[in-house]
């Protein structure tokens, strides 16, 4: 379905063997998925640096819900930039913590300080941005 | 609710301003808020170190629903380790693509085997492991 | 000699206890030590976003120096931007390989533009930019 | 001189484009030399996870040398693992600061913990650790 290119490329023998067996490791099907996808890393990692690119991505966090208001906060914020955040799926992991994921999708800057304003608000304990990419021409 | 302790700390006043300045850009309400994250963040870090320890985390991936029996294997392999898979998010993001978000717990190497596994998939362009904690003592 | 400021943070006990536990492990003599690093290192990677900042950093390359005509072709990517190149040492590894740390100093963007240059060349094996800072005012 | 494999990957046309594109920016002379490098790199980060493997790196770091007993500090646990310590370079920054690189090699345990030792010594501002390989079949 996918229109293929297929292209020759040359390796020291030995760095192949490690590789093939890197790729054996990593449950790899075949050297064309495995090359593939250290190249697509690589260019979504390159746009992340390009303040003006659309990107989605997920922030994850963790955070007490016994804290005073913050659930009303994290509503607030995801609500004043609601066209950003697409869906949101909460886990309840003991008595105190919650688990949030939300899928995001804006400019890079815009995303960026999304994350920055939910990951530093009292209560939330930790929390990581994961910028991806929408696939188009990947 | 939670059992504070304060306690004191120096800084080299250039430092402190500098350090003012972040606290102001990220949206931090103070110093301890600010503090406390860089502190979680970095054992939260070190404890991925450990592959005995007990995580909790995120596995965002972006895939082609086109590509022949990938849902089918991806569903597979998540029944396969059902115990590790709390709960999964699934957004349409075009014609050809989709963004799935996983909230798995588990041994931090077990974790990291089916991270390597959806991830290497045929179909799957690219994705991430986000680690994290269920923040008991943190 | 430098001019300290003292102020309080509080944290959580159970947070500070680990804490308290990786200062041991990573050899720190103090709390403040500690966090004083965390800080620096946060604002460090703050500062590589800004293109235009003044950096001080290293480049580390691993080459074959059997590979014909590249130590000329390092050499001279060196002179064109020796206003960059602060000094260079050079290590033996083996009869093929050749280990050698560039000191540069410059602007983000020449930097990390040089960091290609010399990473990118036939026969250099693998390397990496570490940017850092003069120190001044932290 | 070295022994080269030649074999074929097949790549989405528009992957490809975009990786012609990234090759092009980083000044790579062809696809082979860049797919190399990202195999190479990958290969390196896995083995870091391997406490036992024998690795070669630098540390920087960014030190005040008017902080009482630093340079003896340093010159002393370099001179307790002397035979993991290569060489090192001296750069005078400023009034203030020195930055040092110390070119090492020994097992990725304790390499790390040597790390560990330098950086979080007081009077030390910053640092990074490398680690990169003596390229043995790579």
């Amino acid at each position: 379905m996918s229109d293929l290119t297929r292209f020759g490329i040359s390796m020291e023998s030995q760095l192949l063997k490690r590789f093939d067996q890197y790729i054996s490791e990593q449950h790899y099907s075949n050297r064309s998925e495995a090359i593939r996808d250290l190249v697509r890393e690589q260019l979504i990692h390159n746009d992340w640096k390009n303040e003006e690119k659309e990107i989605v991505g997920t922030i994850t966090l963790v955070y007490d819900h016994h804290q005073r208001e913050l659930s009303e906060k994290l509503t607030e914020y995801q609500h004043a930039v609601h066209e950003q955040v697409i869906s949101t799926m909460h886990v309840h992991l003991n008595h105190h913590h919650c688990l949030e994921v939300l899928v995001v999708k804006g400019k890079t800057s815009q995303i960026q300080e999304l994350a920055k304003m939910i990951l530093s608000t009292k209560g939330v304990k930790h929390g990581k941005l994961v910028m991806t990419s929408s696939a188009e021409g990947l």
